[in-house]
């Protein structure tokens, strides 16, 4: 799934953690959390990581044209979450390239993985959406 | 509700209907469809309505830069839907003027009616956001 | 809108407020908010101002079968929020009676007012959604 | 990724066609239909394909008590779709078990395919959310 152009990072640091709660309209009628809904948690997560390193997506889109697109995602499901649960979202870099890469995140309710994801995202230029390098701010702080 | 600005039509035609599954993404651990999801439905059945007299949104969008935009949401809630029940929404013009026009919709199920709303939208510039005259196209098929 | 058995509170308290991040999960390719995602955003934060009242929505349906339900939504939209927009969102009762309550809901982005609507929910026993009386607890932190 | 227990079906039939819209609420800022809508449109096609085979899920739950569950979802994202474009969605088995099955599936614009997936389904009983054996219907359908 990662393509040659991507490398491992040579440190593997803590995973970036964001925390969010399930409301009514993450639930579907089998009373949980819709499983759809978990690529959305963990693009929340990303997005948060993201700005911890200082890239703003609305604003590197308006200075620069470039756009974070998702080109491939795995989730594998392992235990339902419910109304009101609190989750804690991980985010941590398997693999990177110049316009690629790729991420391992984790979805967790205490000491219980609920959901458990490889994504991996590139880089394009609004519009064409043909692929662009990453920002140099990310391949740096991500080094 | 109505602005002044908008005049109701002279004659009263049968409302445009449209027909819709339930799945599980409309529907919250209640049981039951999650009621900002009517929202969701209603403007399914506008856009077609739209479509039915020559307006796909896209293409006027790229032609022109026109958006429509809604202003104004009013949704009454009288029964409940659930997954696989079919829905037929419908679209009625109550009111329209040069900028805006007030829509009135139905959800229902066989004869059972689940809500109930009024919809008013407006026409702006893409990106700027600015008002502008609701495309004759439209001004004219609604007259 | 605000049937009889609703009185309103004899004090008006400050509104409370919940704060959330606009993400790309919750816009439109008009490159704002998707106006129905403000009923969820009202809606997370009716939850947490329930929670911060005592009230637990999930704890609240195992323990009793109790079950809030929206049914009746206005929703004005007065200006677009955009992706990465740090919003404030408020609740405060405008009346409440037995088995139901109506709110007042906006939505601000530091000081422009995006979106205010008004909120009516009712409580109903699960599975037959019959109305039932509002938990004492709420009643009585809302009088 | 298809455990051992699951084994490919002997002949491989015509995959089974879901066309859908894309409306607003499918799509984001970028302009595109958001990725993880991929997911509700995959299951719309396979709620559709359980359909023709004779089961419709709210009826087989309140009947039985069983529900499907997805456990596994891959999906690659390989063109862009945008508001008012039609989709037609395929669903194929290739593999199946007494407790799971996964699917192949793909989205399609005219002769572009914008997306595929592999969707690992499992049954389980609702509430308690254990495993069960798939019902003889479909076992019976797909064999």
């Amino acid at each position: 799934m990662t393509p040659a152009a991507e490398t491992a990072p040579t440190a593997s640091p803590a995973p970036f953690r964001h925390t969010l709660r399930v409301y009514w309209e993450d639930t579907d009628a089998g009373g949980v959390v819709f499983y759809a809904n978990y690529l959305k948690f963990f693009e929340r997560a990303r997005t948060e990581w993201l700005r911890a390193l200082g890239l703003g997506q609305q604003a590197l889109r308006e200075s620069t044209g470039a756009l974070f697109v998702v080109t491939d995602t795995r989730v594998r499901y392992l235990a339902p979450a419910r109304l009101d649960d609190l989750l804690e979202v991980t985010v941590q870099l398997r693999a990177g390239g110049k316009a690629s890469m790729t991420l391992v995140q984790e979805a967790w309710r205490g000491d219980t993985l609920l959901a458990e994801g490889e994504i991996r995202i590139g880089c394009v230029h609004e519009g064409s959406f043909r692929p662009r390098r990453i920002p140099t701010a990310l391949m740096n702080a991500t080094a």
